[in-house]
């Protein structure tokens, strides 16, 4: 099989390295605006030419869209008008815009909306890691829009990651995403802000940094680059959590400078909830 | 040499573990009000006898007490009362108030402010590790304070552990630590608690939830025992820091809304600044 990258980062490029060694295909074209990225792909194999998006779509089986959520619309739209048996998958963030973008394409039944949960806070071809999505998951977004034959492919295409999938609409995906992924993000990026502003002798922050702030800090090494379009595409889910966000902190920040510490036991009780879902 | 350990956690008796397993001391007494883990910590091996503080401390060469900070002063008091050649060490999260409760105990030069900067979001002594805090850093506050032999022993304790040690004031440890460990345990706790809120359909957050959330949500299932007290010792720094942290969500929020994603984009490119300090 010949496959399609459009977008040759953390995402697209993880794919199609996995895809290779697995032998699922054969033969990778590369689409990739930023010449030095597409420079890189070609060094690091992750791709085996550099071609036009006409080119590459009328030369693969599959195309697989992974840019940023901003650009994906445009990009699944050209790949669908150059498109006769080929099918399509994105692998965006978010996913209501472009169900939206494509809901009257005639040719929509060849796309297949995908969110394969998985990342890192790096970003570009040599962050592109080869196996490492084994045992994520992928949503897989109305599902009863594209044919069978391309939702099979796409299906094969995960399971052979070493990935389940799951089906959702696409507005129900947004949602939830925005509570279980987006929000982290901002909030650590919030985090990091914070904490930049307050330490400017940098050596303190890296002597008493421990683990947990480590890991609630991570995130804000995380490209705006992505992120910014993910938040702007999912605008109003970013706002209703960013609000949630906001409110348990005032919240806390009430309870402590009240000194009504019983009720501060209660809540941070309440979210101790967490333990029965994330294991 | 025969060691004291009030506080038989995650702490308490991950140190008791590794300096039982490392030779540094050969007999372990246990002082433990929660009859339920002081059968624990016997069982686990984590100490060889369970005791009073005044037997403890007589019995003794070396005195640590880990129990959450609101405790951590009246215990570090009574075991200086009892203490004749004894070192005390504590070891909690704040360091300002035992410092300053201390100041003109007549026995002030046999105690050893600590601060290891290790921990999971689990407690009790089923929590304790055996070697986990090799490589990490502890704190140890106005040296200055204490005699040159306990503050060498300690510094043998520590570095017997993996640890190295760094000296800092009591105040500006409780500073730096609200910015680099405190709050990412509230933002934790309100993230769990905004996405609790939303998500009545576990399976939902089950389904969804990443790596990127579980690493930013994962200090909520941390125990108010422990947290309750230390945001309540580390008040005023705390206070300031969630301060920072509302700002910082709500000038995000206050970007999405107006939809200036190129002044969002710039603050998460200053966000990313992180990367220089934590790798």
């Amino acid at each position: 099989m010949k496959i399609a990258v459009a977008g040759l980062g953390l995402i697209g490029g993880s794919i199609a390295l996995t895809l290779r060694k697995n032998g699922f295909a054969d033969y990778f074209y590369g689409i990739e605006e930023n010449a030095e990225h597409a420079k890189r792909a070609l060094e690091l194999g992750i791709v085996d030419e550099v071609v036009t998006l006409e080119e590459g779509v009328k030369s693969s089986d599959l195309v697989i869209i992974a840019v940023p959520v901003d650009a994906t619309v445009k990009l699944v739209i050209s790949s669908l008008d150059y498109t006769d048996r080929q099918i399509i998958m994105d692998v965006g963030s978010t996913k209501a815009s472009v169900a939206n973008a494509v809901k009257n394409h005639p040719k929509r039944r060849r796309f297949v909306a995908t969110h394969p949960i998985w990342g890192t806070e790096f970003s570009g071809p040599d962050a592109a890691r080869e196996g490492e999505m084994t045992g994520r998951l992928t949503v897989i977004c109305d599902p009863e829009n594209s044919d069978p034959d391309a939702l099979k492919l796409v299906e094969d295409l995960y399971n052979s990651l070493g990935m389940n999938t799951v089906h959702q609409d696409s507005g129900s995906h947004d949602l939830h995403a925005a509570y279980v992924s987006h929000i982290s993000h901002l909030t650590s990026f919030a985090l990091a802000l914070a904490v930049l502003d307050k330490e400017k002798e940098e050596e303190q922050i890296f002597r008493l940094a421990g683990a947990g702030f480590q890991s609630t800090v991570r995130l804000a090494k995380s490209n705006p680059d992505t992120w910014v379009p993910i938040f702007k595409d999912n605008r109003s889910n970013i706002l209703d959590v960013l609000n949630d966000q906001i409110f348990f902190l005032r919240q806390m920040k009430k309870l402590i400078e009240m000194e009504e510490y019983e009720t501060l036991h209660k809540l941070l009780s309440d979210a101790n909830a967490i333990k029965k879902i994330i294991k």
